[in-house]
């Protein structure tokens, strides 16, 4: 039988495919089960974007511009445009989903064995693009304890090597909910310009942002023109993670050059998706403000009885749908097995994602979890009632 | 301004990509183009299975699961299975076309610096998925004068080494038109099994085999369970190239394992795509006897046009829609622009592949194009006319 490649050995395993089997023999026992594990939006997609699709006149389905139809392009240039980001429709990649967007970025500006900066904790699944693409990532810490701020740029300076290529960020942050401010990215472009560094931003949850509190593209940043890529998708913005259509963005031509040989190898992105990604930017402005309303108010009870349990610390999130709380408990892989296997409370239980699987330094994040607040308000209480009890129980075993 | 990466810089560039622009100057100039150069068929997609995305009832439309839905990879069975191919749906990761099907074969077989054995010509996007794997296509000839059969088992004893992993072929063959016989596979089962070897079997164009031929899987072939992998897609089958919906199947779990983390890093595959997908494995035996008959005639009609023509040389493909021709020029490339640039017959020009872009062996294929049959026995007819009065013209100069 021959071998296979060692390649995949690297990438390591994701922060809740360990649990999904305990989740599912918890429902077999009949167990209702409150998944914050996983960053999948219950809003109702579009029903308009999705009717676009229906009516769309297809005769052969073919192959799109393997930049996406450049109609899309265009309308998308639009959004970005009313977001604050110049650009035109021949800086704009459409991809297989932002995850497509974050490889184009790798593949075109790191080289095997170059390195990439990322705050942690970051996206697990940055590790299996770098793994991948043969390129290291360095990890830079970030702390619950300043709220996942952008760490000090000391810790740039001293993570930057002959090898460095690039930093990426994720902004608002998945996993923290952390938004950067002007002045971090400002930081961020001082090192970037100093260095030579592309600064990859990832902006899947632009719109996600509370308190009032402007969401800053890295794409919208004076001088960092030739630096930044930005990496986007319409999966959160819409509720349309199905469809696989995200973006990959930049003003620098040679880099934009670069993606088009790795999408003209994978021929194209997919049709339908791209047609419901035309259809939403033409959503009433006001499409945002309910699901903006609905977030921010999951936010506010999900992090509110967070903070109020005993031993928990769990900083506000300024954007996206994630929060990151420490528990009282030694280990949250441990502890999130134990709500599944062995807990109920009034019939339920809690799934939630334990943290370290998107720490790189082995060690950290074991004492905390990342929850998504995809639920309504009602099942967010009836969750973190359940989570409540539990701590109190797993502590008195 | 921060450097690209080099990977890029090994990507030949794509064998007609480099004609568009002057495809494109011909139409404005009001000339007429026949498009023999791609393999975007013209067959409308069958209506029952783009109503069946009509149909569908989605409010959210989520993510799938990372290896495709588990009511599609059930149906994908069942149509497998009606292929002599004997898998269960726990054999399938449903993949974002052929692409990332031949991605993931690689990813998971493969480490940096390993090394493919392919005959060659060969498509020419294997190059870009092998760049951005960091492993080395190693190609063998297989000749116009011998049809493109496949090469002699020595050739490919010659080129195995340490380093060796994988030989992959297409089946029938783009670029050539190849069908390769039984008598074939158990040469290459051989080699596979002496050297322990894997086996990439891209299938993309099964339905598509002529003269009687039946098509025979690499995944059906006894004794090679574990070294066999199909990529396949939908894209020709149904003519649902947007779709972007393949697949990568095997019967080796340690090679499904691999996939199935490159899979979950890019969470799943199209949704909408799927259910087109779905559909199509219920549409009626008798879907592909009008479409297989529609092919074989504008093949018949080619090669004919072709063969008839002075210095002209055609071998007749058994399987595909693609033939490759080598015509008496001296260089295609420059032939292929002139043909666009310099020359209209009946206010019309044609538009081929110069087919040095799909050998990795320089100086080979300097006097041959590739034609895609995707044209209708009319236009094929008057594309001849053309291509026959090209030739005359063009060696008069």
């Amino acid at each position: 039988m021959p071998s296979i490649a060692h390649r995949g050995e690297q990438m390591p395993p994701s922060p809740i495919r360990k649990l999904v089997p305990y989740a599912e023999a918890a429902k077999r026992r009949g167990t209702k089960v409150y998944h914050l594990n996983i960053g999948q939006p219950d809003i109702e997609t579009p029903p308009s974007i999705l009717q676009a699709v229906r009516d769309a006149d297809i005769k052969v389905l073919e192959y799109s511009h393997s930049a996406g139809f450049e109609s899309y392009r265009r309308k998308l240039s639009e959004y970005y445009r009313r977001n604050g980001i110049d650009v035109n429709h021949n800086q704009i990649i459409v991809t297989t989903g932002g995850s497509e967007a974050i490889s184009f970025a790798i593949m075109s500006c790191l080289d095997p064995g170059d390195e990439i900066i990322i705050p942690e904790p970051f996206y697990a699944n940055y590790n299996g693009f770098a793994v991948s693409a043969g390129v290291r990532i360095i990890p830079i810490p970030s702390g619950i304890e300043d709220g996942f701020s952008l760490p000090p740029i000391e810790a740039f300076e001293q993570a930057v090597t002959a090898k460095t290529k690039a930093i990426m960020i994720c902004n608002p942050n998945n996993p923290t909910g952390y938004l950067y401010s002007a002045a971090e990215l400002s930081v961020l472009k001082e090192i970037c310009l100093k260095h030579d560094l592309f600064l990859f931003s990832d902006e899947a949850y632009r719109e996600f942002c509370y308190d009032g509190k402007k969401h800053i593209s890295a794409l919208s940043l004076e001088g960092l023109e030739e630096h930044a890529i930005l990496m986007d998708t319409i999966s959160k913005r819409y509720s349309a993670c199905g469809g696989r259509i995200g973006a990959f963005v930049t003003k620098n031509q040679k880099v934009l050059d670069a993606a088009m040989k790795f999408a003209q190898a994978r021929l194209s992105p997919p049709s339908f998706a791209q047609i419901l990604g035309e259809a939403a930017v033409d959503l009433p402005a006001d499409y945002f403000d309910a699901v903006h309303a609905e977030y921010n108010a999951r936010r506010d009870l999900l992090v509110k009885r967070l903070q109020a349990m005993d031993g928990v610390t769990c900083p506000m999130p300024g954007g996206a749908f994630y929060a990151i709380a420490k528990l009282p408990v030694d280990d949250t892989e441990r502890f999130c097995q134990w709500l599944l296997e062995n807990f109920s409370h009034n019939g339920a239980t809690v799934m939630m994602a334990p943290a370290a699987g998107f720490y790189a330094t082995a060690g950290r994040g074991k004492d905390e979890v990342r929850l998504a607040y995809v639920l309504n308000t009602e099942d967010i209480n009836a969750a973190m009632d359940c989570l409540e009890a539990a701590l109190k129980e797993y502590n008195k075993r």
